[in-house]
């Protein structure tokens, strides 16, 4: 069958289930239901700390065929995926489904357990690296279900994804289960990410290489959730865990397409007082940044709030007071996790307050303008931020179409051209974001807005800037680099790509050799 | 019927269900399962605040029959309940069920309400005043059920107590829902009993009298719980909002008591480094911490916590660094809204995290010494806190049989005689609280200690103390009042006094006349 965008997919999927196809960014809201979450009550004077990973996973009660849950805000530094995994292997389970709500390079040792038939199921909102090159390669018995950030946060809520065993990787726990992240040598910052995992799933373990006195200070996650309690020597590599700083780019296109989109979210008219901002780390949409903050010094304005991923850069613009609060679900840098742990107004958000969108209203309902990346946008404003130009996987929607449906003005920023490849196509690879929800694409030789809004464009003809259709803007990048040859894949199928509402959006082939 | 304290009961109670019998205080633990929330999801764009509480209660579509709920955060300065029954009695619903975690004189014109039929439910862990009193002489249509603020939480999110429309009286509120207590005309501190509420309701109406601009800091319930948003003139009196200070009794009689029972707390051995402590705000209470401030200092021990409704008394412990961090789910006075305004380290709780007993580990779970109270305690311990001694009813559990069942040591202390009345009886009137979780009773004549504790009676017979069985110490009362008459009820059943895990410890009868 089809789903509304035109991709094929089959009925049902061996080791998914039947397939939801999409059916738009809004049709799904509604009346829903959260799962009845089951748990064993504590006794009290029972202790929660048990003495290694080995122990609790037979506290646990491991069985072949159950789901084991990670967080990433330990980014390329965290050990505690690979350390649980390891101990699931000395101790002999196999059919285990791993979600990790992103994979890094880091988690490579993954392919062997997916080759060995221990993992045979794989959830990630974003993945790079050698598991992703596995799961393209079709090294993993069942496709990998991909989510986004919000997309996760419901699909655990609702039941959809049922977890087992929640491991929390927790910079500091007190010995009764309660966790931050903005204390002792692995501090990442907020936990955003967690916070579903340990209320939903039916056994949650914290693991710690910083085990404090009860009762710890702040607590994220609080000790009514959790189970268990490990003491590791280490939770992860600081050098992995974040990045010691986030820097704008030098790049003179970059810089180009920053200053445009700089122009276009002022002709928008939302560049005012109470102006919301989201950005990623990347060099450009740092730029963007930079520009957005000299408009908001000159013209005097003062924005309500800058969420997600939350960069030093954001910090700055905070602490210089363009913005009142910070909305946190994950730090991006060093300067971040110190800003969020002395700053009251830099405040944090679980995953579902985030993005989820059957809650009763997440944060990114509230965002003006959302600045996105992509490894490709067609012609209908579709965005692939999944597979790159040869198909394979190398990314993933985290937070992109959670914020691109909730935002007001949701721009792509990109170059027309990169590796001698149109950005611009007909159809993408892979559709992450629907295009209803993108309303316009800056690149350097151009701007398209979505016809969908004629309201924007209106504004934007009044303004000097190059406002072409988008399929000027493919017919431009092809000029340059020729039309590319169609990228051959086999049949097998890979990867699920959900969209946040539960439906399947798009799916992801093997790769050919 | 019977249940294991010998207290008759029907098995089948009109209005309330299927009687499930107290087993005993721990008895009800093990594997259970949480209620399956119902949402309605957001659509982006959409705005959440309405223009009255008349507009809002057509929103959420009310019917006859539901259940309506509310927190007294706001005690006996609460507009909110009044506001919201004022306009379903405009609206002309009938068989409202009220659940409001406690009941407060200012709530007197619920009577009316009872009387006229549109209200014929009640759930509340506490009440005082005109309405307890209604309730005592049988004008509610079905019995009313009395929680234990744990097991509020526990029946609100297991579903036994299902919460059509919440509405949450919010100090301070933004367009969004995000809520905090702390800032605002009508602060009261922290939002603790509010929160299972705002989680699992179907749906949650934020009333606020301080609307302010996305996003609001702090936040301790947020938008993902929330539907609407009301802003109102005032939600509150502030002289009945909180105490302008607790204070420490005079009495010699109390002191005494006092005295003694910091006396049994050292003799212990519980204080230690790592020492917990709660008490309540009254006098006698507040003076026993005066004793433990002196015994702390003396011996220079640092302890972990004070929980509960947190008083300025507990404040100055804290700033003196007597304990490292405050757990507070109500504040009771100005000086703890400011503490919990101004110190990371003074943290909030929700009821759940508090003292639900069905979930992986409560709050009261730590506690090393609990100091309680009692109109009432019998030869079994079994301790009265509900009914008065012509049987009517003027409190209710708060967390009184949460923190006896969790603290190591649960102490009551009271006078031995009151009112011409023996407090140490065979009976209880009413049991609150079972005697298997009361360690020690302390009056000015005597100290007895529970048989189940004999490593306690060991240790306080190594000290001078008068420690006496509390039969003896019944028949010192006895000696004093003579035998008191027994109190002559009417047989219909007016209150079912539900254990914190939802089976039925006691129920309370109509008085005469």
């Amino acid at each position: 069958m089809k789903n509304i965008l035109g991709r094929e997919m089959p009925e049902y999927i061996q080791g998914y289930g039947t397939v939801r196809p999409f059916k738009g960014a809004l049709a799904s809201l509604g009346v829903v239901q959260k799962k009845a979450v089951k748990l064993e009550s504590a006794v009290p004077g029972e202790k929660k700390v048990v003495a290694s990973i080995h122990e609790v996973i037979e506290k646990c009660e491991i069985k072949d065929g159950m789901t084991v849950s990670f967080h990433h805000h330990l980014r390329n530094g965290d050990h505690v995926l690979n350390m649980v995994l390891a101990e699931l292997k000395k101790i002999g389970v196999k059919d285990i489904k791993v979600a990790a709500s992103s994979i890094f390079p880091m988690h490579a040792p993954l392919v062997e357990h997916m080759k060995s038939g221990m993992v045979t199921g794989l959830y990630a909102n974003y993945m790079s690296g050698p598991v992703a090159e596995a799961v393209s390669r079709g090294l993993l018995k069942y496709p990998a279900v991909m989510h986004t950030h919000g997309g996760r946060a419901r699909a655990i809520e609702s039941g959809d994804l049922l977890i087992d065993i929640a491991f929390i990787a927790a910079p500091t726990c007190d010995t009764y289960g309660n966790i931050n992240g903005v204390e002792g040598k692995s501090a990442c910052g907020t936990l955003g990410y967690a916070v579903p995992d340990a209320m939903y799933a039916e056994k949650v373990v914290a693991i710690t290489d910083n085990l404090v006195a009860y009762p710890a200070c702040p607590m994220e996650i609080t000790q009514e959730h959790i189970d268990y309690v490990v003491q590791v020597d280490s939770i992860g590599d600081p050098k992995g865990i974040v990045s010691g700083t986030t820097k704008i780019t030098n790049d003179p296109v970059g810089l180009k397409i920053a200053k445009m989109t700089s122009q276009v979210i002022e002709a928008s008219g939302l560049l005012e007082d109470g102006f919301s901002f989201q950005t990623g780390a990347g060099g450009t949409s740092l730029a963007v940044a930079s520009y957005v903050k000299k408009l908001m010094q000159q013209k005097e304005i003062r924005g309500s709030f800058a969420a997600g991923g939350i960069t030093g850069y954001m910090v700055d613009m905070f602490k210089e007071g363009l913005f009142e609060s910070l909305l946190d679900v994950q730090c991006f840098d060093l300067r971040a996790v110190e800003s969020y742990r002395q700053n009251q107004r830099h405040q944090n958000m679980s995953a579902s307050m985030y993005g989820n969108p059957h809650n009763k209203g997440a944060v990114v309902n509230n965002l003006d303008v959302m600045i996105l990346g992509a490894t490709e946008i067609d012609t209908g404003f579709n965005a692939n931020v999944t597979t790159g130009s040869s198909g394979m996987i190398m990314g993933g929607s985290g937070g992109h179409s959670d914020t691109a449906a909730g935002a007001k003005l949701a721009i792509v920023v990109t170059q027309l051209v990169k590796g001698r490849l149109p950005i611009v196509v007909d159809h993408v690879t892979t559709v992450t974001t629907p295009g209803e929800t993108i309303d316009v694409l800056v690149t350097e030789r151009g701007i398209a807005v979505n016809p969908n809004r004629l309201d924007l464009m209106k504004k934007l003809e009044k303004t000097n800037l190059p406002i072409l259709s988008i399929e000027a803007l493919k017919e431009m990048a092809e000029a340059m680099t020729g039309v590319p040859e169609k990228i051959e894949l086999d049949d097998q199928l890979v990867a699920v790509i959900e969209y946040r509402d539960g439906t399947v959006i798009d799916t992801v082939k093997k790769i050919k050799n």
